[in-house]
């Protein structure tokens, strides 16, 4: 691409001559890395113009840029960055003064330092990946995905594409998720009562924002999803975490005085508990005499390959005081950002003057994209080849671990992608992590999803989603080597 | 598609039969309009195994389903919602009871009921759409677009599609704003100073939430974009606009105490006013004098046909206390959502944890879409394109302005896609706008740009990036019948 000669500005009180400042200028731009080698400078003519100086000024400037070798000519065809000019490999362009500005004063908020921890970028080069809520190219329908992002890319779909929808969403998908993914779950709700999210992360976000306060008192699972707890301690509210047992959150263990409980009843995050049909009555009850609202993130409840999952939370709720979170990541890919989320209309109605504030709308090409891959049946069909991989991964992992001796702490009793696993005794987590990256092994440590300074250090979670099978036994024997050499 | 059996539940406290729950289970789906004519109910076999009851318990409901023209049996094929069933045009489950949530207590703040307008649905069906910042798909390069989405979708991008980019960004997206785009407003940054957003909107709200609460205080241009208002209204500061003149906001109007200003120095929204260098130099010394952060709202800047854009504020900046936003909604399209924003390390770290914990990044497809789209030169085209016709159209606008004595209250210096208009004295352009949607004619009020309760409503503003040339003459001459009209 040629350089674009609008990218060019002489400085009013620059020191030098016009030729001087013109050679530096471009000379700046390619010891930057600004410019690289082999691209086209504007013609004279043109720079001239542009910068209000005389042609012969660009002339001398680029004949000299030439000698010194940032620049070659090429005949009539112009000039160029020459291809041995010192072109640095990434732009970085010359450090400014220090700021004047106080950071510490002008920000009313940190949001850096929480609990979330980073996942490798390059995680796909490692080769026992037991990574958690990735995808696997080997089981995404990609080649339908193309086909239904081509055809929302098409000319009947202009206005679906390109418009500004406010704070509306694609009246496709909503509905499609009214109809066909909500009474999955045993829900029934109207357009009124949905609303898209730019994934559950961002529908956990806006609810946060909307109840709650340095004034409000909200309960969050312990261990539970790190991210999820970050935003809610942003929210200053007072936060409680309960510690879950192996049935998920124990109800009688809320505290008085508690508004809103953020709870993950089919699939506890991350022991993976499911909570019994009496627990989630006895959990409903409890929130009516506190008056509470319940948060109910129902990730992954498609992954059911051994037991049908029970029905939704909320399902249950007569009161309208369950917030119910639904979400593509797992079941699509999680560089879709698309969730979705179910609650009474007053609150859905204010989600959405939120979110319009935030975002306006989650990109209308995505939301139609989803819209057909639901409609047309891949998604049902992805979902039957997801759970039918992870099956056979989970008999592989189950078997490969009772080979190897080591020991689960939590498993779901439907499915699900991964498994809470206990180190042997004394064997911290976090270094038994830190070993298995030199032998090509990615686990995760658990101390990041419990809350406070005393962190159990002695689990870790094995994702299954991205693993191949036939790699799993070696993997776990792999675990289970270090484990011993960490005894 | 066939309807899912995992659709289906029974209550464990209905009343009545196993074959009546069954019977009405299917009627409440076709009569809420959940099914639909024509789709294939799952076969007596398969329900009753997935129900746990016996299958002459859903073969005689069936039966029975089909007496009452409900269902329509097809041989051996199964069994169909009948095409004379009584199926709704739209799905509306039966109502629940009334919430017994007191919504009005339970969420800490409410969202709605803010200035911003909200734009017909249907403005593509108008003859004359004066609307502003939306699409022309007679000049949106949509052929490219598609192309530059195929590749984004191709098998050797899969990771940029699918994966999980936490807080970080497409490196593609962010070198070519780094080298490309900044370049040419005079601004240089590192990409540690550069974020993705999801649109302009969402820049200026994360900017809001780190640096407003009750204790600050910020200026806002008066009048300015109604939804920048609002998300500001939201945060609880003090907010106190300052009314614009000719050149934008002066600022020796800026009282004191303030510390957060946000601006749109290129071309002032609505007004189109463009600031002049001494001005800006005067409030860059004004901002530094107060300690206060300058929000720099600099869309549209691309639209530059009649002279050459100044450099934006942020270029000339030495504190590092500019904060630069961008956005391609205009340029590109708004459905597209994405923007970026430009400032010193220490914000823009923060400003990426707090975009993590509301929504992670924006989709990883649309960032390498436009990654391409802008890196193969399309971009560059298309906005030669969109100057070219807007120069156009802005021709012909003030052609048929002065023909039918309009009265322009404000006009972009280097272009744009818009003017800002006076009615004839006395006239309410809110009137004006209600009339001529008889005539077809849209056009945008102007009292929801100002604050406050005593609003001007002798303004109004013409886009003209969605109208044809052809009909711009036609268009004013309804817009001056009208306002005669009214007089």
């Amino acid at each position: 691409m040629p350089i674009a000669v609008e990218t060019f500005f002489l400085s009013p009180d620059a020191p030098g001559t016009l030729q001087a400042q013109v050679q530096q200028m471009i000379a700046e731009g390619i010891l930057s890395g600004r410019f690289h080698a082999g691209e086209k400078l504007p013609s004279s003519r043109r720079l001239a113009a542009h910068l209000g100086v005389s042609r012969i000024t660009v002339t001398l400037a680029y004949t000299e840029l030439v000698a010194n070798d940032y620049l070659s000519a090429r005949g009539r065809s112009g000039y160029y960055v020459s291809d041995t000019a010192p072109v640095p490999p990434v732009y970085s362009p010359q450090p400014r003064n220090a700021d004047r500005v106080d950071w510490s004063h002008a920000l009313v908020q940190r949001f850096t330092g929480g609990d979330t921890p980073v996942k490798p970028k390059d995680w796909r080069s490692f080769r026992y990946p037991f990574i958690y809520g990735q995808t696997d190219p080997t089981l995404f329908d990609h080649a339908n995905w193309r086909q239904c992002a081509m055809r929302a890319l098409g000319q009947k779909d202009f206005a679906a594409l390109t418009d500004d929808y406010n704070d509306r969403d694609d009246p496709l998908l909503v509905e499609y998720i009214a109809r066909h993914t909500l009474p999955r779950r045993g829900i029934s709700a109207r357009p009124e009562e949905i609303l898209i999210t730019l994934g559950a992360q961002n529908a956990l976000w806006l609810t946060s924002r909307m109840l709650l306060n340095q004034r409000r008192q909200a309960v969050i699972e312990d261990p539970s999803y790190p991210a999820q707890r970050d935003l809610l301690t942003h929210s200053g509210c007072r936060l409680m975490p309960v510690r879950v047992d192996a049935d998920g959150l124990p109800p009688e263990a809320i505290p008085e005085g508690t508004e809103v409980i953020f709870t993950t009843p089919s699939h506890q995050c991350p022991t993976t508990a499911t909570m019994p049909l009496a627990r989630r009555q006895a959990l409903l009850a409890r929130a009516r005499t506190l008056d509470a609202l319940v948060i109910e993130d129902d990730y992954e409840f498609e992954m059911a390959f051994l037991a049908r999952p029970s029905p939704a939370l909320k399902s249950l709720d007569e009161d309208g005081r369950v917030i119910y979170v639904g979400s593509f990541s797992k079941s699509l890919f999680p560089g879709l950002r698309l969730g979705y989320m179910v609650g009474s209309e007053p609150f859905i109605r204010e989600a959405r003057a939120l979110r319009a504030a935030m975002l306006r709308h989650p990109p209308g090409h995505i939301q139609r994209t989803a819209a057909y891959f639901l409609s047309l049946g891949h998604y049902d069909s992805q979902i039957r080849r997801m759970s039918q991989a992870l099956h056979d991964r989970r008999r592989e992992m189950e078997q490969a671990i009772s080979t190897q001796g080591l020991t689960i702490a939590g498993r779901g009793v439907y499915g699900g992608s991964s498994l809470w696993m206990q180190t042997p005794e004394g064997v911290d987590s976090g270094r038994l992590a830190a070993r298995l990256l030199d032998e090509s092994v990615y686990i995760e440590p658990g101390a990041p999803f419990f809350a406070g300074p005393e962190r159990p250090r002695g689990y870790y979670r094995l994702g299954y989603s991205s693993i191949p099978t036939a790699r799993i036994s070696e993997g776990i024997a792999r675990i289970a080597a270090a484990g011993r050499a960490l005894l």
